[in-house]
C-alpha cells in the first residue's frame, strides 16, 4: 500500500521506471545459488587460515611462542600483531586525534598487541594446507597472559574505581560551549551535549512529568554470512583481497594502512555480501589484513572463513545502552522540556553510535527546552559497531515510552498527543538545524487514520503500541560515489559502480539511470566493480546507496544525454542546443520530423565519432533532511509465562519516493523483524568472565517466521525537493528505529506495566509483572 | 639501438616516461604462471565440449543423426548448425552486402550448415561430463555426406571449369571506375584495382624491365595457446563467455548475433591471450557460440578447448598468394612503371587481406605509372585470416625481389636504387592519398649507413639481402577506444580499458597516462575490463592498441588534469584558468608559492568535492600515415642440401616514437622470426584430399632459437606530427613485412638464382638450383 501525499515537485505520473517493480538484477543468481559469496573463492595452492583468540576479557600478553605450531606438518605461516607494520609506524594510539575510525585503532581491534581487550580478541593467526590442520596447530601457539581485572558493562565501566580498558584514554567533550579534552584517564571516550532553552523553566511549566531509566543489551547485526576473506600477496608486492564487505574502497584504505603498503598495491574485490546491516562496515573484518600477512609469509594464497562462534566472539555487535529520560508536558499536551542522558557501550574501542541517539532521539518533537548528554563508554567486550540506524532503536525506545506515558497521564490519545508536538518544515532539529520539507506529520496522520489504529484488539491480555521515529539523512557519514555509463550499440547501457550491493541497489541505481535515459530498467546492465575497475565509492551503509550512488548514476546519465545530443546534432547538421530529449527520443527542435530514439542513435555512435562512456559523481554532504517512520503493533502477553506474541504489525515509512516499492517493503519488513528480535529475544549474554554464553544461532534467538506475522508496510511519499526524483534514501534504516518502543508500549498497554529493559523476553516480563504487583 | 632523427615536434628530452623501459605490468603473472588463459576457467558443474568436423573438403550434408551420441552416459547436449538462430533469420548469405565480417558468414564459418566447405569444418558439437566422453561420443554422431569436387588452390579455383565453393558467390569489383557487381558465379569474391598514369608509356621509358611470378603458402599465425572458451547460459537468458581473443567487444557483437540474443544479454570476459597475431580476431573462434549453445541446451556451464590439431584444421591460417609483378626502370635508376597482379587465397569464405597487398606493396616507391589488381579467391580450405600485417609479406616479397633485380640489372647498389625512388612527404600513396611526414627515406638511409650493410660476408655460399616495406596506419580497420581513469587518494590512478593486452599494452597505455599526469609508470594501475565494466574498445589488431587506446588514455588523463585544476582552484580560491600543471605539479599563476603536486592534490579530493573519474575517447580514423621498415640479412646456403642458415639479421623499424623500446625490440624480433619461418620453413601442407599433413608443431616447422640468430633492432624515430608524443603505432606489424623478400634477395645473392616461391626450404632451393643449372 502506498499513501501518496504528494505536495512537492514530483508527480507519480512523471516517472516511467522509478516507482515500478522491475526485475531484481541479482535475483536469479541469488535464488539459484550461483552467486559467489565471501567463502566461495578458490585459488590454486590456496592455504586455509585460522585465528587464535584471547580466552580472557582483559589480559596483558607477556609472550607468544609459535615454534611448536610452526613445526606441525602442513603449517606454512604464523602471524601475530607484530606483523602489522602500522604498529611500528604508530606505536601508540592517539585516541583524541583518531577517534573511531583510524587505521591504528582498527589494527589493534583486529589483533591484540600488548593487551587482549576482550574474550575473542585475536592474538595470532595461522595458515596451513587444510583448515583442520590450522585449527589444531593454532592450539599449539603458546601465549603467556597476565590476567587483568575487566569491566563488562556500562555501569561497571563508569564506576570511579573501575579498571581502565585503555591506560591512555581520556574524555573528549563536544557541546554548545565547544570542544574540551579532559586530563583524567577514564573509560568514557567522549561526551556529546546539546542544549536549548531553559530546561528547569520548561519543567516548571509542565503539568505532568515522567522520568524513567532504560537499558538494552548488545545485539547481533543479524547477517547470515560469517566473515570470509582470501588474500594473495604476489612476490612483486601487489596484493589482492577477496572479501565480504559493505565498503570495498574503505577496506582498501584501512587494510593498506595496516599492512604499510600504498593503497594502489592493494586490489580489493568484494564478493556478494550475505548480509551486512552495518556489521560488515570497513572496520569490522580482522581477516583482511591477517590473510594478507599470512599470504606474504607463506608465498601462497590464504583463505580465512570464520565460524559462527568466531563471528560472535571476534566481530562487532550493536551497542548496549543505558538511558535516563525526563520529559514534561503541559495541560494542552505541549511537551515543555526534556532531559536526556544516554550512555552507550563502545566495547573495547571508542566509537559507539551514541551520537545518533543524541541527534535523533527527540527529533520527532518540537521541544523548546532540552538538554541531551551522550557518553561513549569503553568496556572489555567486543568493539561495538553500526547496525541498521546505528544507536537509534534504544534512544527511541526511551523517548516513545516516556511520550506514551505522558499522553496516558494527560488522558490524551497517544497519536493525538504526538501530532500536537510534531515537527514540521521550519522547526529546528535538536542540534538547532532547521528542518527542510519533512514528513513527520504525514507519517503520524497516516498512522492515526490507518484502520489498524482503530481496529478492536479482539481479546484479553492484548495491547496496542504506537511509536514514531526520526533519522537524519546524510551528515557526517556522507561519502562520495562514482558511476560510469557506457552506451552499447543495441541501445542498452553498461553501468559500473563501486558501491557494494546489499539489498538490490544494482537494480535501484540502474532504474534511475534508465529513468533519465528513457530506457527500460533491464536495458541497464549494472555491475559492481572492484577497486581497480570502478570509480571511488563510499561504503554501503546508512541505507544510502539508492540515494547516493543513484545521484552519481543520474549525473552520468545526464552526461550521456548531453553527448548523445551532440551526436544527433552531427547527424542532422544542427547545433547540439537544437536537440531535445523528449519521451526517450532525441528530437530536432528546428525540424521535429528529425527524431531518433535512444536505441536508434546508440546504433549510430560508431559512425558519429565512436563510443560514449561517461562518469558521474555525487557527494551528498550535510544533512539532507530527516526521514520518519512509525509503528502500530498489537501484542498478546501470556500472563503466566510473560511470553509476548506479535499479533499484527503495521510499519509506516517515509521514503520521499520509493524507487522500487517491493524493495522498500522488503527492507521495512526485514528491518521490523530485526527490531522485534531486539525488543523481545536478542541479546549477547555474557558470563561473568566475559564469555558469550549464546554464540550460536540456536542460542541467540533471532525471530523466525513463527515469531512475526506478515508485516504490513505503508509507504508515505513526501518528495524530497532536493532530489530529482524526490528520494530521501535510508529506507532500510528507519523501520527498525521505532520497534522496541512500539512493542514496549503495546506490552504496557496489555499489562499495565511499563517495560524499560530489552529484550522483553518472558523472564524479564514475568519479573516486571511480579515487581509491579500487576495482574494481567 | 635507437637512431634519433628528430625532425618533428617531439624532442626526446621532453618525455619523462614515454621512451623508458618501465616494468611490464603483466610480467610477474606471466613468468610465474599465475596468469589465467583461455583454458584456465573452472566453473561448478562444468561440462566439456568437443567438436565433430568434416572429413571432406567439400561435401553436402544430407543428414545428421545425433541419437546414438546422445544416448551415451555422461553426454548432456549435442548441437548442430540448426542451433544457431541466425540461420533462421538469414537463411542465405548475401555475399555482396556482407563482405568479410558479417555475423551470417561467421556463423557458417563456425559450423557447416548445408555444405562442409573444408576438411575440419565443424558440423556438430557435443558436451559431456568429461572431455574424453565428449570425444568418444562425438564419433557416434552419424553424418551422411554427398562428397563434392573440391578446389584447394588459387590456381584450381581460378580455372574456368572450377567447381564453385559457393553457389551464389559473384565478383565485386572496386576500382577507379567505381564499384561493379558481376552476374557470373565465380570463386573470385572481389577484385580491387588501382591505376595511375600510363603504364604502357612507363614501360616504354624503361631501360630495364623485370617480370616474375611469385607464390607463397598458407602459414599459421604462430600463437602457442590453442582456442578455448567457456560459456554459461543462465536460465534468465544472460550469457557469460570466457574466451581467448583479441577483441572482447567484437566477440560480444558477433556471438550475440549468431545466438540471436541482444548483445546486452551477453557478457564477454577475455582471459589472458596466449598469442594472437591476428589469428584470434573476433571472427576466428567457433567455440564461442558453440559453448554457449551447449550450455543453453544442457543448463550447465560448458568449456571447450581445442587440441593443436583442431586449431590447425578448424581455425584460420594466413593466406597463400599468387603474385605477378612487372616493373621497369630507366638508366638513371627511376622506376617508370609497375604492373602488379595479386591473387590471394581466402579459403572457404571471402576475406583474404589482398587489399593490404594492393595498397601497400608498392607504397615505398614513387611510381608515376602503375596498375594494381588484387583478387580474393575462395577455395575449399580453412577460412584465411589476419596474421601480422595481413597480406603484406607476400606482396613485399614480390616487390623487393623485382626491385632488387632491377638494381642488379642497372648495376646499381640496391639501397642506392631504392633511395632514388623513395617516397617522401607530399608524394602519393598507390591509392592517390598524399603522404604526410613519413620515414621511408630515414629507414633507407639508416640501412645504408649501418655497419651491417658494408661488413664483409666472411665466407663462401653467403649472400646479403635487403628489403624495405611500408604499412599504412589506420584506414578501414580503425576502431574507437575508451579509457577510464580514476584518481586514488594516494596519488596513483586506476586505468580501465577494454583493449585486450597481447603484447604489454596495459603498460604502454599506462605509460602515456603517466606522462600526461606527471606520474611514474607504476603509479598507473592498468586493468583490462570485460564488456560490462569497460567502455567499448575495438579489437586489438593491427598492432594499434598502444597508439589508439593510448590516445584514449591521454584524453582521459587530460580530462583528469582539467578537473584537478578546478580542485586546486577551489583550494586556493582562484579561477581554474589561474591554475597550471607544470612538471607534475599544479601551480597557481597568481601566486606561484601555491603549489600542489599531483599526489598532494589527489589526497585532498575528498575534501574538495569528491573522487575524480574521467573517460577519454579516441577514434583515429583514416590513414594516419604510413610506417616503414627494412631488413639487412646475411645467409649461407648449403649448396648440396639447399638449407639456408641465417647468419646475421638487422631489422629497422620506424615507430614515430617508441613508448617502451624493449617492447618495440621484442615485437620486432618476434615478428622477424615469424617472417623467417614464412620465408624458410612454414606452410600448411595439404594432401590431395584437402587434409593438412603437418597439423602439429612437430611437423609444422616454426623457427626455434636454433634457426635464428639474435636479431639486431634499429628503432628509427621520426615523430608523427599528428600524435602528442609522435607515435605511429603498428610496431608489431611492419617488421614481418620485408622478411621474405630480404631472405629471398640474400639467397639470390648467395646462389645467383632468384627464389620466387616460399617457403624456401631445402627442397625448393635445391630444385631451383637444379632448374637454373646454377652452381653455387
Amino acid at each position: 500500500m502506498t499513501v501518496e501525499t504528494e505536495k512537492g515537485l514530483a508527480e507519480p505520473a512523471q516517472f516511467r521506471i522509478v516507482g515500478t517493480r522491475a526485475p531484481r538484477l541479482d535475483g536469479l543468481e541469488k535464488v539459484t545459488g550461483a552467486a559467489r559469496f565471501g567463502a566461495d573463492i578458490h585459488l590454486p595452492g590456496m592455504l586455509h587460515g585460522k585465528m587464535l583468540t584471547s580466552p580472557y576479557a582483559h589480559a596483558r600478553i607477556l609472550s607468544i611462542d609459535t615454534s611448536e605450531a610452526e613445526a606441525v606438518p602442513g603449517v606454512k605461516a604464523v602471524m601475530t600483531a607484530r606483523d602489522f607494520s602500522i604498529f611500528e609506524r604508530q606505536p601508540d594510539v592517539d585516541f583524541v586525534a583518531e577517534q573511531f575510525r583510524g587505521a591504528r585503532i582498527m589494527a589493534e581491534h583486529f589483533m591484540a598487541r600488548d593487551k587482549a581487550l576482550y574474550r575473542g580478541h585475536p592474538v595470532a593467526a595461522i595458515a596451513a594446507t587444510s583448515p583442520h590442520v590450522a585449527e589444531e596447530a593454532a592450539k599449539l601457539i603458546r601465549v603467556e597472559y597476565e590476567v587483568l581485572p575487566a569491566v563488562l558493562t556500562i555501569e561497571d565501566a563508569l564506576k570511579d574505581d573501575a579498571p581502565l580498558v585503555h591506560d591512555s584514554l581520556t574524555t573528549v567533550t563536544r557541546g554548545p560551549d565547544g570542544r574540551e579534552v579532559s586530563d583524567t584517564k577514564s573509560n568514557v571516550a567522549s561526551h556529546a551535549q546539546l542544549r536549548r532553552g531553559d530546561v528547569e523553566a520548561g519543567f516548571r511549566e509542565a503539568e505532568v512529568i515522567v522520568e524513567r531509566e532504560f537499558s538494552t543489551q548488545p545485539v547481533h547485526p543479524g547477517y547470515i554470512e560469517p566473515f570470509a576473506t582470501a588474500a594473495q600477496w604476489n612476490p612483486d608486492g601487489h596484493v589482492t583481497v577477496w572479501t565480504t564487505t559493505q565498503g570495498t574502497f574503505d577496506v582498501r584504505e584501512g587494510t593498506a594502512s595496516i599492512l604499510g603498503i600504498p593503497e594502489s598495491m592493494l586490489k580489493v574485490i568484494a564478493m556478494e555480501c550475505g548480509g551486512g546491516f552495518g556489521g560488515k562496515g570497513p572496520n569490522t573484518n580482522p581477516l583482511n589484513p591477517m590473510a594478507a600477512v599470512l599470504s606474504r609469509k607463506s608465498g601462497l594464497p590464504v583463505k580465512m572463513v570464520m565460524s559462527r562462534k568466531e563471528t560472535f566472539e571476534s566481530t562487532c555487535p550493536a551497542s548496549a545502552a543505558y538511558i535516563r529520560l525526563k520529559m514534561g508536558a503541559d495541560r494542552s499536551g505541549r511537551i515543555t522540556a526534556a532531559e536526556y542522558y544516554l550512555a552507550y557501550q563502545a566495547g573495547a574501542f571508542p566509537g559507539s553510535p551514541v551520537g545518533a541517539g543524541v541527534q535523533n532521539g527527540l527529533a520527532s518533537y518540537k521541544i523548546e527546552n532540552l538538554q541531551v548528554d551522550g557518553y561513549d563508554v569503553v568496556t572489555n567486550t567486543q568493539k561495538m559497531q553500526s547496525y541498521r540506524a546505528p544507536g537509534q532503536p534504544p534512544a527511541t525506545f526511551a523517548v516513545e515510552s516516556v511520550v506514551d506515558e505522558l499522553a496516558e497521564k494527560l488522558g490524551m490519545d497517544p497519536m493525538e498527543f504526538r501530532l500536537r508536538n510534531t515537527v514540521q518544515e521550519g522547526d529546528r532539529m535538536p542540534n538547532g538545524v532547521l528542518y527542510p520539507r519533512i514528513a513527520c506529520m504525514e507519517i503520524m496522520e497516516a498512522m492515526k487514520n490507518h484502520p489498524h489504529y482503530s481496529a478492536p484488539l479482539g481479546g484479553p491480555n492484548r495491547g496496542r503500541g504506537v511509536s514514531v521515529a526520526a533519522r537524519a539523512i546524510g551528515g557526517e557519514g556522507a561519502t562520495p560515489h562514482v558511476a560510469t555509463i557506457s552506451v552499447n550499440a543495441n541501445g542498452t547501457v553498461s553501468l559500473v559502480t563501486g558501491s557494494n550491493d546489499l539489498s538490490g541497489t544494482r537494480t535501484t541505481v540502474a532504474m534511475q539511470a534508465a529513468e533519465v535515459l528513457g530506457l527500460d530498467a533491464t536495458d541497464v546492465i549494472s555491475t559492481v566493480g572492484d577497486t581497480e575497475s570502478a570509480g571511488w565509492s563510499g561504503v554501503a551503509n546508512g541505507s544510502k546507496i539508492t540515494y547516493s550512488t543513484g545521484l552519481a548514476a543520474i549525473a552520468a546519465a545526464e552526461e550521456v544525454k548531453i553527448q548523445m545530443k551532440a551526436r544527433a546534432a552531427l547527424v542532422w547538421e544542427v547545433q547540439p542546443e537544437d536537440v531535445e530529449f523528449v519521451n526517450g527520443a532525441f528530437v530536432c527542435t528546428k525540424n521535429p520530423a528529425d527524431r531518433l530514439s535512444f536505441k536508434e542513435l546508440a546504433g549510430r555512435l560508431m559512425r558519429t565519432g565512436g563510443p560514449i562512456t561517461c562518469a558521474g559523481y555525487s557527494f551528498p554532504t550535510g544533512p539532507g533532511g530527516v526521514l520518519f517512520g512509525g509503528n502500530l503493533v498489537d501484542v498478546e502477553v501470556d500472563p503466566e509465562t510473560g511470553k509476548v506474541d506479535i499479533l499484527r504489525f503495521t510499519t509506516f515509512i517515509d521514503v520521499g519516493k520509493a524507487v522500487h516499492p517491493s524493495f522498500v517493503e522488503g527492507q521495512a519488513q526485514g528491518s521490523t523483524a530485526q527490531g522485534v528480535g531486539w525488543a523481545l529475544s536478542e541479546e549477547y549474554y555474557y558470563t561473568g568472565d566475559g564469555a558469550i554464553a549464546n554464540s550460536t544461532f540456536l542460542d541467540y534467538r533471532m525471530p523466525t517466521t513463527l515469531d512475526v506475522p506478515m508485516i504490513d508496510t505503508v509507504i508515505v511519499e513526501v518528495p524530497n525537493p532536493g532530489h530529482p526524483f524526490g528520494l530521501r534514501g535510508r529506507a532500510g534504516e528507519i523501520p527498525i528505529v521505532p520497534v522496541i518502543g512500539a512493542v514496549a508500549n503495546a506490552v504496557s498497554n496489555a499489562t499495565g506495566v511499563r517495560m524499560t529493559r530489552a529484550p522483553m523476553n518472558p523472564g524479564t516480563i514475568a519479573e516486571a509483572l511480579r515487581e509491579s504487583g500487576a495482574e494481567v
